[in-house]
């Protein structure tokens, strides 16, 4: 038996992150059977839980998976895009990781899929919090690389997968190719059964943390579920992830653990924008790698019964450096003090307790460059894209949009009634800058160890 | 009491017709909150019963009115488009509509908003098989025309709110301006309900149609609603209609009607366009006046108690058409034996006998031209048009979509694999042509009496 206080107190945290899933692609988003598979699974956890309307991520895979992991704007920890070879790439080992945070609280800490945040042994997950991982340094569409004609591995050699335990070097599984793609989710969500099935019966409360292939480019199914469908690869690769979710859910039933987890369901960015796999942002505007809502807002759905009311959904502002803080605060564990932390604590939001999820605003940035921030239901753009490979261009005259009125981002209303909005824009702004006098910018490409500058 | 098979075989029929609703406005179709106003009980009204997908109108009012009315492809009655001043404008009489057919079967029927199908009297809605009227022969942009600066009304008359029941002269109810424009849809509910409790009262089968104003600009909300959701008039309109169709539910339970009453809630066109009071088309591209999906996508909801499935959603093709042929089956009626009839009977669909709706394509008319043409799950675009103020652009080679991969219209896919989807494309335009050759189109302005050329 569980001492019912302490796990009330500390619930499990099982925390799926789909790789460039659009707002619009889950049935309880508008898609599903829209886009030719029905997503039952996860629609149901949709209704057990809470789902948001307005979770807003970062641009790209990195930053957003950077600001999940320790809680703060990407532009803090030099990881604002995704990696630029020839240089050190990720978090240094000083930021704090969700998965320090948690395993110093007692938490088995888990990691299978892509990582994306340092290549180097001392920034893999196993050496960032985690007890074990599984899957990929880098991304999903090297493993295209042995396709392609002309590609030479001996100049570019594949990308590998990897597995490590905390304590111990990662070791390579060999060459990521296609082949691999197609089984990568199958093993994430396989090492996720096994390690929640050792978690609960070593009766240790666990975080695992599931970053998936899917629906990243290439967006290639597994065999048992090629044709699933009927509707080509990107659809099956829907019937897959949906099964797969469901099993694991299964899974929390079977240990009669549900009521005791936490699981989040959510995504990096805006929908995968690269053909033939190209996803769908749902009703919103432009891509991901801008800072136009198709890139920005994602499905997230939440279920912790009991906790969190079953069937809520929220148009409240929220942003992907909230989960270090909220993930944090359903652990009872402590936030680093010594730094700024982004993220507000969304758990007496989600609960209930307060129907305000305590932000107001995201400064939207696209690698370095701050293109846009929101604040309320507005939204002003200093640098104009819309695509992931249109010109960003700098504004001479800001563009504003009211969201709720405008959702498209097609109508600018800056002039003649609405130049106020510029003030609690610049507010958050410099809400921002101010706090990096004295916690400067992490310069992208820095070595460890880094060490702030003493104060 | 009524006679347990007759009602089972003859329901009520309510009809509300929004005028320019998004396809994405509802919470249940991904609005409500992320328009600044919550939908709860016509989401609500879904829920209980089934909600389409890909229920496709034609691209303007009167069109899509027409087909409802007719069961006809505009092309054939000669109302293409909103009516052109100077010339007979609607319906010929020759025209079989809705109305007729269903009051021939024995229902009292009533038309509570807005025709849009001819201004002669004996095109009135009380000359066309409604009992009784109550509206607008026009539209509700010409209520802003008095608050026009340089509006002169002894050139240009405002248009008139009328009255009428079968066998007589509509009368005029005086102008029509923005205060009308606040209380109409207040009205078209009132006198609902009036209609209701005299046929429940009277033990007759009733069909109740409902083109109501909402939210076609200017979106003006009923004082009563005015700050009703603190986000401006667009959103105050939406609480207004979906408190009026909650009342209007509540009527039904009231009286005991509700399981033998098909309640159909959907729309004449994607989303209102105009500033500043644009619409949404939620996840699809374009603007109503196109044949983009934003133009032609409506959300669909019919609940029938015991007959449609709760909780059911279908991404089948259906069309404005079908509507005609739908609601006769219903009520056990006759549709038209001596002209085409190109609605498809949706019952044995709606009611889950079939999972089919029957219909495979849509011929997408903008005014009179081919613009595109739909065909199971792709689109094939003869002329190029997105928005309504934009040229329509004739294509030398048509663009080609494949809906459920690419449901924003963005990437042409015709060239190389897919020129064979023309095949089916051309067989529906010839189906639909080679009818017209014993049953030739009737012009636009066509004056009354119409009779077919003799076979």
């Amino acid at each position: 038996m569980h001492d019912e206080h302490v796990t009330t107190k500390r619930p499990n945290i099982v925390f799926v992150f789909f790789d460039n899933l659009g707002y619009g692609e889950l049935g309880v988003y508008g898609g599903g059977i829209v886009r030719g598979a029905p997503t039952p699974r996860i629609d149901a956890l949709a209704a057990e839980g809470m789902r948001l309307t307005n979770m807003n991520m970062e641009a790209q895979c990195t930053p957003s998976r950077s600001a999940a992991m320790t809680g703060r704007i990407p532009l803090r920890s030099g990881t604002t895009t995704i990696p630029v070879p020839g240089q050190p790439d990720g978090l240094v080992t000083w930021e704090r990781t969700i998965a320090e945070v948690l395993k110093d609280a007692g938490y088995a800490t888990a990691h299978f899929g892509k990582w994306h945040l340092g290549h180097a042994p001392e920034r893999h997950p196993n050496a960032r919090g985690f007890d074990e991982w599984w899957g990929l340094l880098g991304t999903h569409d090297t493993s295209l690389w042995e396709d392609a004609s002309g590609y030479d591995a001996s100049v570019v050699p594949a990308d590998e997968l990897w597995e490590g335990t905390a304590g111990s070097a990662s070791t390579s599984l060999g060459d990521y190719g296609t082949e691999q793609r197609r089984f990568f989710d199958e093993e994430v969500f396989a090492r996720t059964e096994d390690f929640v099935r050792r978690s609960v019966a070593a009766d240790t409360p666990f975080f695992a943390y599931l970053p998936t292939a899917f629906p990243h480019f290439p967006t290639l199914p597994h065999p048992d579920f090629v044709g699933a469908s009927g509707n080509g690869d990107f659809a099956d690769a829907f019937v897959e992830l949906d099964h797969r979710v469901g099993a694991l859910l299964d899974l929390l039933d079977e240990l009669s653990i549900a009521d005791e987890t936490v699981v989040v369901v959510t995504s990096d960015n805006g929908a995968e924008d690269v053909l033939p796999w190209r996803g769908w942002t749902g009703p919103w505007a432009g891509s991901y790698f801008t800072a136009m809502e198709g890139s920005l807002r994602v499905p997230f759905i939440v279920r912790w019964p009991g906790h969190v009311a079953e069937g809520t959904v929220s148009n409240e502002i929220c942003h992907a450096v909230d989960l270090l803080t909220t993930l944090a605060s359903l652990a009872g564990a402590e936030v680093p003090a010594d730094r700024p932390i982004d993220g507000v604590d969304l758990v007496p939001f989600l609960t209930g307790t307060s129907s305000k999820s305590g932000r107001e605003s995201v400064l939207c940035f696209v690698g370095d460059k701050l293109h846009a921030v929101k604040w309320r239901d507005w939204k002003l753009h200093l640098i104009w894209q819309e695509y992931m490979l249109d010109p960003a261009v700098q504004l001479g005259v800001p563009r504003l949009f009211n969201l709720l009125e405008d959702p498209r981002e097609r109508n600018d209303v800056f002039l003649p009634w609405n130049t106020w909005v510029r003030r609690p824009v610049l507010a958050a702004m410099a809400d921002f800058w101010d706090s990096t006098e004295e916690h400067p910018l992490i310069a992208t490409g820095t070595s460890d160890p880094y060490a702030p500058p003493s104060g």
